[in-house]
């Protein structure tokens, strides 16, 4: 038996040694034998390795060998593996990582063994894992994206860590993940146990030093909260302006997901609007509270961006859209009291002509919150001192993970096009996108404001993006205004921008000297 | 000689013990002596004792005694105060406070003794602090707000701490703080040396707990941030769409100064559009560059409502307001490259007519603004255990800090009329205010929308109203996408809240039983 990466086995030792059997563990190594590599597994709980065995027997022809083997202490483990020793972990991120580490050390780890930490760690720990564990063994991350499904049949993998232990790891990591069209982009899929895809492009790359993979990953998570909240509006939209059923929105989300829009979420969106209860057949979206829910990935690009200095307003709108979303009490005693404007009655006509235009914004707010994202990456890999390659960063995210669409092969055509691309919204493409939709943008959110419908994120959208192609903003009154109140200085735009200066504002009722620095 | 709490002082003792004489330091402890009590002083550096004393002999009356002590040492400066001793420190946040509390009880302090902190720490060092030296003496702190001049002759102060030891302070701090109309919540103000305000309402109250204090502060400075954008946006619809010169786009600040908006901010902002620039005779504004600094509390204010679930969207989008503007190369190139629509010409007429709606749409934003602030404030001491006042703390901002506005007056009055008031907006007066205005709040967005000016803060305060009274948000949607992709369950409309619901999505194309919990 031979795996793709053209390793010979031989019958006894395995290939990768995997320590967490829980959900996406036992996932990830079902992944990896139906890729042909041979895994000894170890959780704590024995029962989690019976029940992989299991699951292993139950999936293989009857006639062929085992392709786990199932062990019951950290140094079995170590002897069922070739050397040097491949181990992926998957255990809660926090102490169980360190748990595990140092249980390895005392079975007799070597230095030139590698350890995979696939869990949800901080990147931060990640980077202390790295030095803390350095001579005793090589400490490695990877973000997952894709959840239980990804993880069983091609996740969307972005791993960092040392660049030596990466050429070891790429085979392996290239093989599990999940595959996109190299022309269309679009993912080639396969959820037949044993039946694995093993042509296309393979959504995994190298991301940089370690810890780079998982705030790569963090930022994949806010653009995804942007992405969903700006789907949101749309029907929210559609819903109380245009007075429209749920089966009626999925009709239109199903067109748009023939176009542009493309993509995993549109698709679901649709398929949860036809969805009735099956206890009340009414559309099981008019059952579900209208109360998000977060994990706090969002939350942390926001904190992120703010942080970086880097103006994710979208993504952080659809972080806030969430808060005020559980404030459910609050609004319904507020919508008795606070008014707003006076419904209208479109004609069939006009509805027709509003979602048309509802679809051209959706898609430069769209634009405009992948460029917020991509923007963040670049920000903040400046500041760690990371290169990221955006094009290939776009590419892993085509298949696997939950913002996968087609739009991202135009993402990573504009970074292979222009690798110091400044800002998406200036590849010519997307810019010449949003010259043709902006005027039905912009009366989207027009008609939304005056017939007070909320569309935070689209407006966010909008405004980040007149903000950019702003070459003088107002942030010059801004500017005098904190030297007249609290002599901060101000640049000068006849001046060298190194050079601050600080007016004696003739203030009338207070004293001068005392402003002074 | 006699201050105003009525303590008799003996001629040695001073009232007050103060350390840290930089620009806060000393313009605090000259307010504090314009007030009538004795000051023991000292700092590290002796020239800024001995520049203090000169300060207090220049400023009062040839034949009379000094009122401020100069000291050498920590156990000099205790030597010099009636006990319980009450102690004032003015040195950077972080560890200088610590150096000082250590020398302090080096030198003998006692432990009924108070010292008040009046940096800019972070409050939960505030907290940490108070815990450390308990036993030892009473740490203390107050925010300061108002800069070097409001320290001078009047500061809002936002104490928090002990309460037994508050009322120690209490007649110390209300006789330095600015003080406020009690009718029209206008500022009392006078910048004579010797020659303080002692009528009208003192801005200083009594927060809660240690930490509150600054906590509130730091709340302070976001509203600040949003305000100050607020009006920037107003003035680059008027620059930009209507082409108005600054000294134009000033007379209507000017005029706004006299109504609603009457604020300390909208003053300086004429003041600033007025001001030539003495070198080029140019309006001043025209040569300051439009890159925004900041020095963090909007910053926080922004992670702290994200951490904490505030919904304070309009603070937060004036930060990345900031940000987007220091990025001044990218968008001057972006400038060249990104298509906007068409100028519009619009007629005298029509201008006048935005410029009133502009007006109400500032207003309403505003309303917004500070309707997040006050509701971060609500959530956050919840989420510590603080029982904040919310018309003090109105009433403390009435003067000496840069929101101060009559506006604050009415806020004030809103929660004076309900301790319990969920949320601003929910106030009979500013219900009924944006009911009358809303329509050119609206159509101002629209307008600008359409223009390409971008408004991100104007915009976000609309969402946040719109979002805010509507009874079913789109979030409905969003909790099936995620309970569709990542079975992250939902609650349902027709079943009690604390039941979470997870359906078995018709997923074509992907297994069930791994999407299950």
């Amino acid at each position: 038996m031979q795996n793709e990466g053209g390793i010979q086995h031989d019958a006894q030792a395995c290939d990768i040694g995997f320590i967490g059997l829980g959900v996406m563990g036992s996932n990830l190594t079902m992944n990896l034998v139906d890729h042909g590599y041979r895994v000894a597994c170890f959780d704590l709980d024995q029962l989690k390795v019976e029940s992989i065995l299991d699951k292993d027997a139950s999936e293989r022809a009857a006639d062929s060998a085992p392709r786990v083997v199932g062990c019951s202490s950290y140094t079995e483990l170590l002897s069922k593996l070739k050397a040097p020793h491949l181990i992926i972990i998957s255990v809660p991120a926090g102490n169980p990582v360190d748990h595990v580490c140092h249980h390895l050390i005392d079975a007799g780890i070597h230095a030139d063994d590698i350890v995979v930490d696939t869990g949800n760690s901080l990147w931060t720990d990640s980077v202390a894992r790295e030095a803390e564990y350095k001579g005793k063994f090589i400490f490695f991350s990877t973000a997952v994206s894709g959840g239980e499904v990804g993880a069983r049949f091609g996740p969307s993998l972005m791993p960092s860590g040392n660049p030596y232990a990466w050429t070891r790891i790429e085979p392996v990591l290239k093989a599990i993940a999940a595959k996109a069209h190299p022309e269309t982009g679009k993912p080639l899929e396969s959820f037949i146990p044993g039946q694995p895809i093993t042509e296309g492009e393979p959504c995994a790359t190298y991301i940089g030093p370690i810890g780079a993979g998982h705030y790569v990953k963090m930022v994949h998570n806010g653009i995804e909260y942007a992405d969903m909240q700006l789907i949101c509006e749309t029907y929210h939209i559609m819903r109380d302006a245009l007075a429209m059923t749920p089966a009626d929105i999925a009709a239109v989300f199903r067109t748009w997901n023939k176009g542009k829009l493309n993509s995993y979420l549109i698709e679901i969106s649709a398929e949860v609007l036809e969805q009735l209860d099956p206890e009340t057949n009414q559309p099981l979206v008019d059952v579900i509270l209208d109360r998000a829910g977060q994990k706090g990935t969002g939350l942390w690009t926001a904190v992120s961006a703010l942080e970086v200095g880097s103006p994710a307003q979208t993504i952080t709108s659809a972080v806030f859209a969430r808060s005020i979303s559980s404030l459910k009490e609050e609004r319904v005693a507020a919508s008795e009291v606070l008014s707003g404007p006076d419904a209208v009655d479109y004609t069939e006509d006009e509805k027709q002509a509003i979602i048309v235009k509802l679809e051209h914004a959706l898609y430069c707010s769209k634009i405009c919150a992948y460029a917020q994202g991509f923007q963040l990456m670049a920000m903040a890999a400046k500041e760690h001192g990371w290169n990221l390659e955006f094009g290939e960063i776009a590419k892993i995210w085509r298949a696997g993970c939950i913002i996968r669409a087609v739009f991202l092969q135009s993402i990573s055509k504009a970074y292979e096009n222009n690798e110091e691309l400044p800002n998406l919204l200036m590849d010519p493409f997307f810019a010449e996108q949003i010259t043709q939709y902006q005027s039905h943008w912009r009366q989207s959110i027009a008609q939304a404001t005056l017939a007070g419908v909320p569309c935070p994120s689209m407006m966010s959208a909008l405004s980040y993006y007149d903000s950019y192609r702003t070459a003088v903003l107002p942030a010059n009154l801004l500017q005098g205004q904190r030297d007249y109140f609290g002599a901060h200085t101000y640049q000068r735009v006849d001046k060298p921008a190194a050079k601050k200066y600080h007016l004696e504002w003739s203030d009338p009722g207070r004293p001068q000297t005392s402003i002074k620095r």
